[in-house]
């Protein structure tokens, strides 16, 4: 991860792209990527979903690719640490959703989101 | 990263939450993530943006550790490994905006976009 | 519609708001408003969607109530007659999707999008 | 707005479209649609958002559309008048947002929403 980080540095530096770079705009531009990745699921059943083309899986990984690109890109602008943002988070969710209690319910998982 | 996953896996595992993780799902449940994340920057200059108070960093830190959750949740999903997808868009991206054109152009950025 | 739009300009003028609706601003927060309705079915299944109880549903109803206050409150400060808009596109599609070729295939139906 | 919800159902039926027009389905569409939108937007200052060259206006005016003929589609198949949802949130919002204590302040603002 942090050589993604480095080189989204370099990226942006030799085109003087920082200016673009506000968070503002970065969490505009990450929800953008997010819906593109959206569109390939949105007519299709939670099984389909689950079953991709092996083409249309290489087109979900490059927008897959393009999330993560902006959320590296916001997390280095706010001098945020994206790993551990997501491991504090992870653990926060562990105390909040005990194993016990939340097994398996739907109805639960949607009260507990 | 890989430790990461290890936990998210291990997470949905122990609530028994995979039959909720379709692809379909958690593409959805990622972008209601982004906007969390998006509606602390909604209203605020962009200027502002670039000068968070430590409470509303914290609070946005929250938000993108949970982007980074549902992201590699369905990148494990579908067996995409995330930092490869990452780098590839990222190679790609090198040869699509070559530094000397693209350079400190809003108006070509917002094209080449 | 039109006395909406009128409210919605009064709304925001006896409150000195204008300041914050740039298109710009209006645009994200109109995508935070959407997703705040689709968080109601993430986790549902598609039948479940066309099912919901009185008090679902409701809380549904005051999700999209607010996505088209933004919406018309964008129209309006683009000075885009949001009517005139829809029905320019259903024409549109009604040319680019001939009932004939695109009746009930979800392939199809995807394509096209 | 009634010629309109007219209009959309005709053109489902004629397309056998409503297997696929689940709620659940809809919103994750309207959110595809209005990030199209956003995409517009997401280099631009919020000045130059309000400042459209006319062919710039008339893409936005087209993804507009196709947000409202997605609400529209989602409330119909709900069973929700799409504009006395917006009346009644507006009834709401003028109890919450009194005129004079919301004036003219963004930190407010940024609170109250």
């Amino acid at each position: 991860m942090e050589k993604i980080v480095e080189s989204l540095r370099k990226f942006r530096m030799e085109r003087d792209w920082e200016q673009f770079h506000s968070p503002k705009n970065l969490s505009m531009a990450l929800i953008v990527e997010c819906a593109e990745l959206a569109e390939h699921f949105q007519w299709l059943t939670e099984e389909q979903s689950r079953n991709l083309s092996s083409e249309k899986k290489q087109a979900v990984k490059e927008e897959i690719g393009d999330v993560l690109i902006y959320l590296a890109n916001l997390a280095d602008m706010l001098d945020i640490d994206l790993l551990e943002a997501a491991r504090e988070k992870i653990e926060k969710n562990r105390i909040k959703y005990p194993a016990d209690q939340a097994r398996g319910k739907s109805l639960k998982y949607n009260e507990l989101e």
